[in-house]
C-alpha cells in the first residue's frame, strides 16, 4: 500500500498545500436517514449550510410523514422517496395518540401504566421503522443507484432507526445528530458515553447535576430501568433485524454530533467523538417586515414589550379549559402577547394577545422589545432564547422538554408551570417573575454569552467534522476502545471475580494453615493433646 | 446584582459587539507558576504567544532552577525571583540522582524497592516545592505586590505544586498545563477525569487502549496502586500544608489545557473543562542557514536522507559503553547522523555521524531528506515528529517516556528499543524498519494529517480558554459536579449500600415469612403435622 501518502513524505509542505485544498475545495456527497418532525427542522440547517459548501444532499424520507415535504421543487436537496406501505392517516394518527397520552392521560396513570403504554407506543413507531427500512433493503434496484451515487458520508438521526444499517449496505462512514435518548441509553449502550449516575441525570427525569440522596437514588434506578427496557424492546429487536439483512448485529460508529452545548448541558463526561453543536441553528434577528400585522403589535407595545409564546410543532390544539387558562393569564399582564396556536380562538383571549398560525420565532426573540419566551421546552426554541439572551416559561409536556425545562431553571433562566396543574394565576406569576426579577435576565444574557463566546461557532464546527469524516473517510482515531469490550470486561468485573477468587484462595489457605498450626501448637512438648 | 449585562437587555446586537470587543482587544494579566525543564520549553510557547496578543506575562520562578532564564533581559516575561533556600548545586544534584537512577539503576531493581526510591524522590522534590512555597507565602511584601498586580488569571503546571495555593491567595482563576500525572491520578482523583481502567492505560504504564486480560489486570491494580500512593505521601502531604496556610484544603479548579491530541491519544473520556492542545509549539519548519555546518552535512547526504537523534534536554551523557553501542549502530547506516549530544565523543563514532550541542530540532524534522526520528519519547519531540510526518525509533527512559512511545508504536509510527538491553544490531534494525518498512512512514503521515486537519490550531485553542476564563472570570459552566461528592457518593456506593440493604430486608421478611407459612402448610387440615 504505497499510497499517495507516501509521494509526499519528501514535500511536507504539500501536506499544508493539501490540507487547505480539502478544507477549500472538497464537495462531497452526502446521503441522510432524517428524523421527522423538530428533528428535521434542526438538520435541514445543518444540511443547507452542507449545500452552500458545495455538497450534493440527498434526503431518504419515507412517502408518508410530518414536516419533510419532498415535493418541494424550490428545496436545494434531492429526495429519495420511499414508498412505505403506511399511509399518512395511519402516521397522523399515531403522532396524535402519542400526544394525547402525553398531554392529558399520563399524569393520571400509575407508573406501570405509563411503562405499558410507553412499550406499545415504542412498537407502533419501531414497527413503522422497520417498514421503511424494508422498503429501502428489498428494493435492490434503489440499493443499486445509491451505491452508484458514491456517497461520501451518511447522516442518520439514532431515533429513526436504521441509518447505521444502510451506511454498512453502501460501505461508507455514517454521523449520528442527535439530541438524547431515554435515559441517555444509546449514547451509553452503543456509544460508550460514561455516565456516573450519581452526577449525570438521565435524561427524561428533569433531574439536575446536584442530587440529593433520594435523587441520586431515583436517577440510578432509572438508569437500571432504562437499560433493561432497552434491551428488551429494542436492542434485542434490532439485532435481530439487522443480522437478518446485514448477517451481522455491530456496526461502525463514527461522531456524534449533539445537538447542545454546555450554556444547557450540565458539565458531564464525554469521548472524544462526541461534538456539543447545540444552537448550530440560531441566527441573528432579522427585522420584521414593516406592513406586517406583527410589526404593529409590536409597535404598540410600548415600554412593557412583548412576549412570545409556542408549544412547538407538534401541538396544534389544547383543551378548551387548558386554552382559557392559558389566556385569562396572559390578559392580565401588560405585555403584548404574540402567540402561535392554530387551535380554537379562546373565550378569555385578551386584548393584549394575538394568535397567529406562524410566527418568525428566532426573528422575533432577537427582537429588542422581547421580555420572556414562554415555550414547551423544544431544544430549538430554546436555543433560540439563550442566543438572544430571552428568559424563559417553561411548559412541558413529553419526551425531553421536562429535561431541558429542568436545565434552564437550574441555570437561573426559566420557571417551569406544570401543564396538567396549571391555574391562571401560576402562569401570570411565572411570567411576572422572570420579567421582573431582574435575575433571569442576567442568567439568560450570560447563556447566552457562553453561546456566543466559542472559537468556532457550532455550525461550522459541525460542517467541519461531517466534512473531516469525508476527506479521511470515517474518524476511526477517535472511536474507543470500549467498543471492543463486553459490558463486564468494561467494568473491570472479569478481573474484580479474579482477585476477588485469589484473594479469597489465600485467605482460605492462611486460615486452613493456621488451624493446623494452632493444631500444631496444641500438641504439647511431648506430642499429646493438651486441654 | 443589576449589573452592565442587565443594561445590554434591549440591545442584542451589543452583546456581539461585547463579544468582538473582548476577542479582539482585551489585554489581560497573567501570572505563571512553572514546571521547570521540558514543561517549561512548552508552556514559554503558549506564554509568548499570549505576549504577542497583547497580555502582560509574569512568571514567578525559583532562584535556583534548570531552564528558567530569569537573568534573560531581552525576554518577553516579566520574571518575579524567589529566593529559595537551596542552592543550584542541590537542585542540580537530585536531579543527576533522579536521571541516574531511572537510567542506569531502576531496571535492575526489585518492584518494591523503585517504589521505595520512587517514595525517597517524591519526598526530595515535595521538599524543594514546600519551600518554594514557602517562599512566597511568608513574603507579605510579595502578596501585597501581586495583590496589587490586578492579575486576571493563574497558569500552573500540576507537577510544580503551589500553583493552585498562589491562584487562591490572589483570588484569580487558574488554568493548568499539563501531559499527565503517575497513573493520571492527578486528573482522576483531582480532576474528576472518568478513567474506566478497562480501555484506559494508566500513563507511565506503555500499555495501549486494547489489552489483554493479564493487562487489565495489571492496569487495575495499578490505578489502585497509583491512588494509595498519591493519596498517602502526596494529596495528605499538601492538603496539610495547604489547610495551614489558607485555612482549607479545596480549591477551585476550572481548566485543564492538556498537551496532547487524539493523534497522539488513544480514545478516551474526558470533561468539557479538559481541552486537548498537544502539538501547540510546532511550527512549519524554517530553512537553514546557508553557511551553517548542518546545512553542509544534509547537503551531502544525498538520497539516504538523514536522521535526527537527540535524547532530549535533560539527558546530557551516557555510559561510554552505551554511547558506543549507539555509535556503532548509525555507523552502518546509509543515512546522515544529526546527533544532539552534549556528552564524551564515543570512539565507534562514524564517519556518517555529526554530534552537535544544539539541533534546531523542528526544522529538521521538517527538512525534507529527513527520514526518521531517534527519541527519547518526550512530549514536545514526539509531537514536532508528528507534526512534519516522521517516523520514529524511541529509546525511553523515564517518566511518561514508555508511554509516550508506546502510543506512538500503537499508531504504527514507531519502533521501540530498550534502553537497558539494547545491542548496536536492535538499534540498527529498528531505524532500518521505520525508514524502509513503508507503513511507517504512512502512519506517521495519516497522524501529521490528523494533527493540521483541527477547526482551529492548538495553540489559538490554548489562547482562546485562557483568554476566555480572563474574560468570564473563570469557567465554572464547564466545572462538573462531580467536586462537590465524595468518592463514595461519586461511585454510587451509598445507593447501592441502600439498595443491598432493602433487598436483604425484603429477603429475610420473605424467607421468614416462607419459613412460618411452610410450617402452616406442613399442618394437615386436621391440624396435624404430616410427615
Amino acid at each position: 500500500k504505497a499510497s499517495g501518502l507516501h509521494m509526499l513524505q519528501n514535500f511536507p509542505w504539500l501536506l499544508w498545500a493539501y490540507a487547505c485544498c480539502c478544507s477549500i475545495s472538497f464537495c462531497g456527497r452526502v446521503v441522510v436517514w432524517p428524523t421527522d418532525a423538530s428533528h428535521w427542522i434542526n438538520v435541514k440547517v445543518l444540511l443547507q449550510e452542507l449545500v452552500l459548501r458545495g455538497h450534493e444532499v440527498t434526503v431518504l424520507v419515507p412517502s408518508s410523514n410530518l414536516l419533510i415535504n419532498y415535493q418541494d421543487t424550490s428545496s436545494p436537496f434531492t429526495f429519495e422517496v420511499l414508498q412505505v406501505p403506511f399511509s399518512q392517516e395511519t402516521l397522523d394518527a399515531s403522532m396524535e395518540d402519542f400526544l394525547n397520552f402525553w398531554m392529558n392521560e399520563a399524569s393520571n396513570l400509575f407508573p406501570w401504566e405509563i411503562m405499558w403504554t410507553m412499550k406499545e407506543q415504542l412498537e407502533v413507531f419501531t414497527n413503522m421503522s422497520k417498514q421503511t427500512c424494508d422498503t429501502l433493503v428489498m428494493n435492490s434496484h434503489l440499493i443499486a443507484k445509491l451505491q452508484q451515487a458514491k456517497f461520501d458520508v451518511l447522516i442518520a438521526d439514532p431515533l429513526s432507526v436504521g441509518g447505521e444499517l444502510v451506511a454498512e449496505i453502501l460501505e461508507i462512514p455514517f454521523i449520528y445528530s442527535f439530541r438524547f435518548s431515554d435515559g441517555n441509553v444509546v449514547e451509553r449502550l452503543c456509544g460508550g458515553l460514561p455516565s456516573p449516575p450519581s452526577y449525570v441525570p438521565a435524561s427524561t427525569m428533569g433531574l439536575t447535576h446536584q442530587m440529593s440522596f433520594m435523587e441520586r437514588l431515583q436517577n440510578f434506578l432509572f438508569y437500571i430501568f432504562t437499560d433493561l427496557f432497552f434491551v428488551k424492546f429494542w436492542r434485542d429487536e434490532w439485532d435481530g433485524y439487522y443480522s437478518n439483512v446485514l448477517g451481522k448485529a455491530a456496526v461502525e460508529w463514527f461522531l456524534f454530533l449533539h445537538r447542545t452545548y454546555w450554556d444547557f448541558e450540565f458539565p458531564r463526561p464525554f469521548l472524544p467523538n462526541f461534538e456539543f453543536v447545540g444552537g448550530l441553528h440560531c441566527q441573528p434577528a432579522k427585522p420584521l417586515p414593516k406592513v406586517s400585522q406583527l410589526h404593529s403589535a409590536i409597535g404598540c407595545s410600548g415600554e412593557h414589550g412583548i412576549i412570545v409564546f409556542t408549544l412547538g410543532s407538534m401541538v396544534y390544539n389544547l383543551s378548551d379549559e387548558k386554552s382559557n387558562v392559558i389566556a385569562k393569564a396572559l390578559s392580565q399582564l401588560p405585555q403584548k402577547v404574540l402567540w402561535r396556536y392554530k387551535g380554537k380562538k379562546p373565550e378569555t383571549l385578551g386584548s393584549n394577545t394575538k394568535i397567529y398560525d406562524w410566527i418568525p420565532q428566532n426573528d422575533l426573540l432577537g427582537h429588542p422589545l422581547t421580555k420572556a419566551f414562554i415555550t414547551h421546552g423544544g431544544t430549538n426554541g430554546l436555543y433560540e432564547a439563550i442566543y438572544h439572551g430571552i428568559p424563559m416559561v417553561g411548559i412541558p409536556m413529553f419526551a425531553d422538554q421536562h429535561d431541558n425545562i429542568a436545565h434552564m431553571v437550574a441555570k437561573g433562566a426559566a420557571v417551569q408551570v406544570d401543564f396538567n396543574t396549571m391555574k391562571t394565576q401560576d402562569l401570570a406569576d411565572a411570567l411576572n417573575t422572570v420579567i421582573y426579577n431582574s435575575t433571569y435576565k442576567e442568567n439568560a444574557l450570560k447563556l447566552s454569552k457562553i453561546q456566543h463566546d466559542q472559537p468556532v461557532k457550532p455550525l461550522d464546527r459541525a460542517v467541519f467534522w461531517i466534512e473531516f469524516v469525508m476527506r479521511h473517510k470515517g474518524a476511526k482515531h477517535l472511536r474507543p476502545a470500549a467498543h471492543h469490550l463486553t459490558w463486564y470486561q468494561y467494568h473491570s468485573l472479569d478481573v474484580l471475580a479474579f482477585l476477588f477468587t485469589c484473594t479469597a484462595t489465600i485467605v482460605f489457605i492462611l486460615f486452613k494453615c493456621s488451624a493446623s498450626g494452632n493444631y500444631t501448637d496444641c500438641l504439647g512438648a511431648n506430642g499429646r493433646l493438651e486441654s
